[in-house]
C-alpha cells in the first residue's frame, strides 16, 4: 500500500528547524527527501545538544536534535561552492517535484538559484521559502534577520503570553520555526494540486510572521473591533472565568476549565461551595469574568486544600474537565501518547535506541510513520548519485576524489 | 485561474475554533466549504465577542470571533435531530469529498455517521475528526472532555513555558486548537493524494494533544538522552546566550537573540562593553550558557540607559538581531504585514468593514485569500438545496415550513 505522498521527490536545501520540520512532515507523509548538507559541518544542527556518544567507544558524538527532525530522509554531501556541485543540483531540480529552503531570502539568487531560475530547470517544479519575513516583502523589510524569537515579537504573540502585569515570556518551543514548518507543507500540497490541473509549479513563500500573526486568533478582531489590546493573563482565558491553573496543596498545579453555567453549578457542589452558586455577582461566565477578581482568590484558597492528585479523583468522579501541568517526563510516559505513536523508540545506527516525538498524523490507511533513522553526513551520496541520477561508478568516484561530494565514510577522515 | 483546492467539496460540522480553522484555510485556499449550523444559535462562536452592531440601529450584534474564522464559507442552517434533516446530511455526504468535525469522540456515532457509515455512503469520502486526545485512544481516554487549555498543559507544552521559578503560562492564544486545524489540512491534504491512487477515503483521526506534543521540538530528547525536564526560562532560550528580552530605559522590551560568538563581539563592541568580549567566562556561547546568571544582570543593567527606540537604532546601525515585542495594536498598523495581505479589510454587509487576519499562505500563482465575508446563519441554505442537492423550490419550501432546514430571513422571526 503506498504511503500518501510517496513517488513525491522533495530537493531539500534547508538547516535547523522551520525548513528540516516542514521536510520531516513531507518525509513522515512517505515523500523521498533528498536533504543536501554542506561538506564537513552539514546541516548547523548536527552540532547542536542534546548529544549521544557513539556504543563502540569510539567518542565521537551525534546530535539528538538532528536526529529528531531529520528521520525519514536520505542524505548526500554536496559541496555547492563548485561549479560540479551546482551541476548536480540542477540535475536534481530537473527530475524533483518540490525544492525546499530556509535561507535568507538573498541566498538561492545568490547561489544561481532564484524562483526565475528554478523553472527554467523545471517549469513544474514546486519552489518553498521560509523565512522571518518572507521574500516578497517592502524594501525595509527584505534583509532583516529573523529568528524564531524574532517572529515571537514581532508578530504580538508575545505581548499576550506571560504572567498577569509580568515580563514576557517566549513559548516555550520554537512555534514561529514550526508553525512556518507546518504552513510550508500545506502550500506545497495545495500547490500540487494547482500543478496536476495546469501542470505549473510555482514559489510558496512562507514568513514565520505571517505565521504567528495567523494563530493570534480572536486578539486581532478584540483590538480593531473594541479597540481592547491585549495583555498577557497567565493561564486564564480573556472571556471565560474560572478556566485557568490553581496550585493545589502539594504545590502542584492543575488547570480547570469550567467553560459554561453548567458546568459552573457542578464545580461550586464538587468544591462545597453552593454559595458561591448563589451569588448573583457569579451567576453567568459574563458576570464571573466581570468578577474575576473577587472569585478567584476564592477558589485559590479553595484548591490549596487537598493534593493535585486528590483533586483531579474528585473532578474526574463529578465528571468535570481537569488536566495536570504535565511535565516532560510524564508526557513521554503517557500511555496514551505511546498507543497514538506520538512518542517512539527508534533505533538509531551506532549510538542504540532514541525516543522521539512521532507524526500527529493518525490516518487509518496512511499514517505519518518513521521507516527510516536520521541519516550520517553523506550516507546516502553515493546511492543518489546512482539510482536518482543515473551517474556511473567512475563518474561518482572522481565526483568524490575532486571533493564535489563526500560520503559519510569521510566522517572518519 | 483556479484556486489551489477549486473543485474540492468540503461538508464542515464544525464549531468554535479547531475544526472552524481547518475548514477556513481549505476555504481560504479555494475549497466549497459548505458549513452546516443548527437552528437558532447557529455555531456556538456566534455568541463569542468582541460584537459589532449592525449598521441600520436595528440592534443586533455579530460576533466579530465568528466572522474572522469563517470566511469564505458557505452555510446551510439545519436541523440535524430531525429525519430529514439527516437525510439531507446523507445526500450531502454522497457528492463531497471531504467530511470535518470537531465533535467528542461519540457524537458522530450517536448521530448516526459513524466513519463506517460515511464509508458505506461514500467510499471515497475522506473523514477528519479532530478532538482532545484523539478517536483511536486507550478506553480510559476516550471520554474526557478536551478544551485548548487542556491540551497545553497535558501535552507539556505549559510546563515549559512561563517566568524562571514562577507560575505556569498558557500561550496567549488557542495554539492548541488552531494547530489541530493546520494538522488537519495537512491529513486531509495528504489523504487526497492516496484517495487519487487507490479511489478510497480515510479516516484522519487528529489530536489537539498531539498537535502539541509534535511541537515540543527539542524538549522531548532532551529528557530522553539527558535527562533533563524543562523548566520555563521566560524569554531565555535554553541552549543560546544572551538571547531574550531585554527592559530599556522608558520600560519597553526589546529581544535581543545573539546566536553565534561574531555577533557577540559585535553586541559588546556596540554597548560599548568590549571587556565582556574579552572576558573568557564569555568567551563562547556554551561558556555564556554556563555563565547565564552573571553575565545577564550585567547586560541588563546596560540596557536601562537608552530607550527601546534608541536601541533599536543602534542595533540595526550594528547589523544586529532585534524586534521590538510589538503589542498587537502595533502589528495591525505594521506596513509590511499589510503589503504581505495578513492584515486585511473586508466588507462584511449589515456592520461595514473589519479588519482581520488574512492567510499565510503566500503563493505566486494561487495565493490564499478572502473572496467573501462570514455568512449569516443559513444564508446559503437556499442556494445549496437548489444548487448543490438539486431539490426544486416547492421541496425546499416544505423543509423550511416543517422547520427542517431556515434560511436567513428566519434570523428576523
Amino acid at each position: 500500500m503506498p504511503d500518501a505522498l510517496s513517488g513525491l521527490v522533495v530537493v531539500d536545501l534547508t538547516h535547523v528547524l522551520a525548513g528540516p520540520y516542514c521536510t520531516m512532515v513531507l518525509a513522515d507523509l512517505g515523500a523521498d527527501v533528498i536533504k543536501i548538507e554542506p561538506p564537513h559541518t552539514g546541516d548547523d544542527s548536527r552540532a547542536y545538544g542534546p548529544f549521544i556518544e557513539e556504543q563502540n567507544g569510539g567518542g565521537r558524538r551525534y546530535s539528538g536534535y538532528y536526529m529528531s527532525i531529520n528521520r525519514n530522509k536520505r542524505n548526500i554531501c554536496l559541496d555547492l561552492k563548485t561549479a560540479c556541485g551546482k551541476e548536480i543540483l540542477r540535475e536534481m531540480i530537473k527530475k524533483a517535484d518540490i525544492v525546499v529552503e530556509n535561507f535568507r531570502p538573498t541566498t538561492m539568487e545568490k547561489l544561481g538559484f532564484s524562483f526565475h531560475e528554478l523553472q527554467s530547470i523545471n517549469p513544474a517544479i514546486i519552489y518553498c521559502s521560509i523565512c522571518g519575513f518572507g521574500h516578497d516583502t517592502l524594501p525595509e523589510y527584505s534583509s532583516r534577520p529573523a529568528y524564531d524569537m524574532i517572529a515571537q515579537a514581532f508578530s504580538g504573540l508575545m505581548s499576550m503570553t506571560g504572567p498577569v502585569g509580568g515580563p514576557p515570556v517566549r513559548v516555550g518551543s520554537s512555534i514561529g520555526d514550526i508553525l512556518a514548518g507546518y504552513q510550508a507543507v500545506i502550500g506545497i500540497l495545495a500547490a500540487l494540486r494547482y500543478r496536476e490541473k495546469t501542470g505549473e509549479g510555482q514559489h510558496v513563500d512562507i514568513s514565520m510572521v505571517d505565521g504567528l500573526v495567523s494563530v493570534l486568533e480572536n486578539a486581532v478582531v478584540r483590538y480593531t473591533i473594541d479597540k481592547e489590546v491585549p495583555a498577557p493573563l497567565g493561564t486564564a482565558h480573556p472571556t471565560i472565568t474560572p478556566f485557568q491553573a490553581f496550585m493545589a496543596a502539594d504545590g502542584k498545579w492543575i488547570v480547570i476549565p469550567i467553560g459554561n453555567d453548567a458546568l459552573w453549578q457542578t464545580f461550586c457542589t464538587t468544591i462545597r461551595r453552593d454559595d458561591l452558586f448563589s451569588n448573583p455577582e457569579y451567576l453567568t461566565n459574563d458576570l464571573r469574568t466581570e468578577h474575576r477578581e473577587t472569585l478567584i482568590p476564592i477558589i485559590e484558597r479553595e484548591m490549596l486544600k487537598h493534593t493535585a492528585q486528590e483533586w483531579m479523583e474528585i473532578l474526574d468522579a463529578h465528571g468535570l474537565p481537569y488536566s495536570p501541568i504535565n511535565s516532560i517526563d510524564t508526557v513521554v510516559a503517557d500511555p496514551n501518547l505511546r498507543h497514538r505513536n506520538m512518542i517512539v523508540d527508534i533505533d538509531q545506527p551506532r549510538v542504540g535506541t532514541i525516543t522521539m516525538t512521532g507524526s500527529p498524523f493518525r490516518m487509518d490507511k496512511t499514517p505519518g510513520s518513521i521507516r527510516t533513522p536520521a541519516p550520517f553526513l553523506g550516507e546516502n551520496t553515493v546511492e543518489i548519485l546512482e539510482q536518482y541520477l543515473g551517474y556511473d561508478r567512475e563518474t561518482i568516484s572522481s565526483l568524490i576524489n575532486e571533493r564535489v561530494v563526500f560520503t559519510a565514510d569521510c566522517e572518519d577522515e
